[in-house]
């Protein structure tokens, strides 16, 4: 027998809180279709209210036509001093009009006396208005009891009486937050089964952070004990040592426990979700990263290694290829062909499995990735050099030169940027030069100058995103680059890459392939 | 009452298989002596024989005056077509001439059958004729029993057999190592029960590989179920997903379940140690890892943040100098007057909160994050801000003029980059040029060419990471860039950063601010 398993995804709210990390909003929406296509159940899109930016997320996301997850707003119980219809924060939640109105309520004592500064009583009240409140005006409200575990060894009659105020105002889901992560898997187990025996018959939740190194775990014992809905993250993002991983969560669940997760069939994805996050978001997926890092199926040792080719079940948990990856050793290029032929008919590109430019091709892209190329992210570049292996792209135009020169005097305020461009189109040179803001932008004026008289249409090209990566970061400036250009026209957007020791030269291969990309899905 | 675990590092033999470690015999022999002083009580050295590194360090280890650990050496059972006295695999062992032997034998039927090609019965005299053996010629034998977890959901008689064969034989420990690293928990949990059902009474260890994503509770749930030895490597480095991180181990035994490992005032020495392994291997310690990375107890949001300083116990699950660590509070957007203060005070700048400059400090920051800047990355720009901002900085140099070029032609592989750099020092003009694998690099190169004779401690300076980030994505390459720098030393790692609508002026501002936070920082 199967059992369901809900999974709540807060890499867009949770997770934006890792160091470093500062996404757009185009990047959120971007995430959101990924997230709903792969087949995740919630995703919390933001705090409705907090920023600009999670505003106009709320406003956009509404227009997705979204499949298979609701999206869910993020925020607190009202404050102690506001009636809940007068609190603006509460007001923000229902403007963002969402299916889905998730709160977090405190429900360690100390928390209350302290942090929010009022009495365990009045919160109670403030819990209970609010989800009561919100149900009226939302499909589903979804209760979070923050630093559940440590109230619970604070005060745990209290810590209950919060949850049966949630449960009262008609919260749909209870879900008990390790806020801190310090909470070990015995103690997890322990206290859900106390809290059952305290009466709670909710639906209940768990949300953990990896502080103790054990998220992944707090989150199945929970689910062990009967947590029907599961928080965490893409490749475990988030605040201090990040949030549980739903990567390693998922397949736990599904490969190993039985349970049912997002579609069993798109399992298979998690590493191209995985690295589509990353991307985004632009935070390295550590190599050693369980299921879905670039070592997690490496073998090293020959012996191993051929050992693994004869019955990959002596040495590998599962099949690489369950998860989207793939053992790392030069074996056969049958991992990636079946890829290959999925990627080529999706492209409406028919591939008979013998065809032997397929294996060549899994050569080609292999070389590259290892170079340094991702194209989860890119697949414009990915189709141009399908196409171009199968002989099916035009050549449009030739490259002769190109130079870019940045200078700036202590008088100056800002350096100037000066690019020249010579191409060849059939037997006639264009040579063209432009000033930019910066290199790039002079770069990709100048080559759309030299391009447009001939393909008018470029003229709609606009580069929306652009994104950098070093590939090998140990090297310093001397480092390789990988360029991700994001560009659009009037219909559509597409991804390309560039690799380069050069970041102009990596950037100049991004833009090129976008270009042609635009010609070629045009027709010209 | 506290009970004894006994900590067992391999990270010298299994933390050596993780892709990119290749270690010297004289930092195997720095990192032994390390981890002697941390007090861990096992340090598995490597394989004799396997290759001569792996002789000589333990020639050389016997030189040292260790005070704690006891080294061990790695090898397996004798082969089955020879008696153990004539194998030169198991002589090689005893030629180590270490205090301990440790032993890995088959318990997984089909590996028997399959992976040696011998058959069950013989391989249980192998395990017990090399257990026997070795026992007279060393004074404590550790047998590994591999892949026992898969073995004995196999076939569970058969991998009680392999365990009594060696406990026959004389082992002092009986090490279940969940080898391809897919067990979880529960099942760890139920089968060293069920051993023990079977009549094993031996002191046992646990081996566990971190594939599921559940290394360190598999490790701790064995010690909750009577595992005495606790095998693991530090920061958790190893083949595929790594070995069990005795980094996370350590703390959560002894901070949290009351164990006594490591000598206890010797835990505040954890993210020394972490580091000092991740310098010698050459592999990053990831910023997110629980107890000793970089961000582990590092906070953005500012009402939080002002709510950690108030009482970190609402916010912290231990307190970071428990491990070494310390707190961060990230000045991001939400800069406030406190966050100031803090920060001054941790590098050694006592203000007044009446300072009137504060407010100022506070406001520019702001603007220059509204900007685009950030600092939670780049503590040494930050630091040079304030210092400057309160007359405590140096001028150092002054810059003249830059200039880059970056030209390609069809016929060339690569671009050629340039860069020229005119500076002046005093009343004294320094101009010098550089070729680089990139402009940025050219830049770099061509700077230190002018700086270095007069500063010469620059040479020490080594850019370590480069980022670059997109800060308005939707202005295309028009957009404005932040690029963030880390630099080290011998002694320490900064990070600097620099913003422009201009990538080579952002690189170049983060670049000379982490060649002036060197010379500041050494009091030049």
């Amino acid at each position: 027998m199967e059992k369901k398993v809900l999974i709540y995804d807060t890499t867009l709210r949770d997770g934006t809180q890792a160091e470093g990390v500062n996404v757009s909003v185009e990047d959120k929406l971007r995430i959101t279709e990924k997230l709903d296509d792969f087949g995740i159940h919630y995703i919390e899109g933001g705090w409705p209210g907090s920023n600009p930016k999670d505003d106009q997320y709320f406003k956009e996301v509404k227009k997705l036509n979204l499949k298979n997850s609701k999206i869910a707003a993020f925020g607190s119980t009202r404050r102690a001093y506001l009636k809940v219809e007068d609190d603006p924060l509460v007001q923000n939640l229902v403007k963002a009009e969402t299916p889905v109105i998730t709160i977090f309520g405190k429900s360690w004592d100390i928390h209350v006396t302290q942090a929010l500064k009022t009495d365990l009583e009045k919160n109670l009240e403030m819990v209970f208005d609010t989800v009561q409140f919100l149900k009226k005006h939302t499909d589903e409200v979804v209760f979070i009891g923050e630093h559940f575990f440590d109230g619970y060894k604070s005060n745990p009659e209290y810590a209950v009486k919060v949850l049966n105020a949630a449960s009262e105002g008609g919260a749909d889901f209870l879900v008990l937050a390790d806020t801190n992560g310090g909470t070990l898997p015995n103690e997890i187990e322990r206290i859900i089964k106390e809290v059952k025996e305290r009466g709670i018959n909710n639906r209940l939740g768990i949300h953990a952070h990896n502080d103790s190194d054990t998220a992944v775990w707090n989150s199945i014992v929970a689910v062990l004990n009967g947590a029907v809905q599961v928080h965490g993250t893409i490749n475990g993002f988030g605040e201090r040592c990040g949030n549980a991983n739903l990567c390693s969560i998922i397949p736990d669940l599904t490969l190993k426990l039985g349970y049912e997760t997002i579609p069993r069939e798109n399992i298979k994805r998690l590493k191209e979700i995985s690295n589509f996050v990353a991307d985004l978001v632009n935070l390295p997926v550590p190599k050693n990263m369980p299921y879905v890092g670039d070592s997690a199926f490496a073998h090293k040792g020959g012996v191993h290694a051929s050992a693994v080719i004869k019955n990959s079940r002596l040495y590998e948990h599962i099949d690489p290829e369950q998860v989207g990856n793939r053992r790392k050793i030069l074996v056969s290029d049958l991992a990636g062909k079946s890829n290959i032929i999925y990627k080529a008919r999706e492209l409406g590109i028919q591939l008979d499995e013998k065809d032997p430019r397929i294996a060549e091709l899994v050569r080609e892209i292999k070389q590259l990735e290892n170079y340094g190329y991702h194209f989860e992210a890119a697949e414009a570049s990915l189709e141009l050099l399908i196409r171009k292996h199968l002989g099916m792209l035009k050549k449009y135009f030739d490259l002769d030169a190109y130079r870019v020169l940045i200078a700036r005097r202590y008088t100056d305020k800002e350096p100037v940027s000066e690019a020249t461009v010579r191409i060849k189109i059939d037997n006639h040179y264009e040579h063209t030069a432009s000033l930019g803001y910066g290199p790039v932008n002079a770069l990709d004026r100048a080559l759309k100058k030299a391009l447009v008289g001939i393909y008018p249409s470029l003229a709609e090209v606009e580069l929306i995103d652009y994104k950098v990566r070093i590939v090998n970061e140990t090297a310093g400036t001397a480092a390789k680059i990988r360029v991700l250009v994001e560009s659009k026209d009037r219909e559509k957007k597409w991804g390309t890459v560039g690799v380069s020791d050069n970041i102009i030269e990596a950037s100049w291969q991004a833009v090129v392939d976008s270009f042609i990309y635009k010609l070629m899905k045009d027709g010209v």
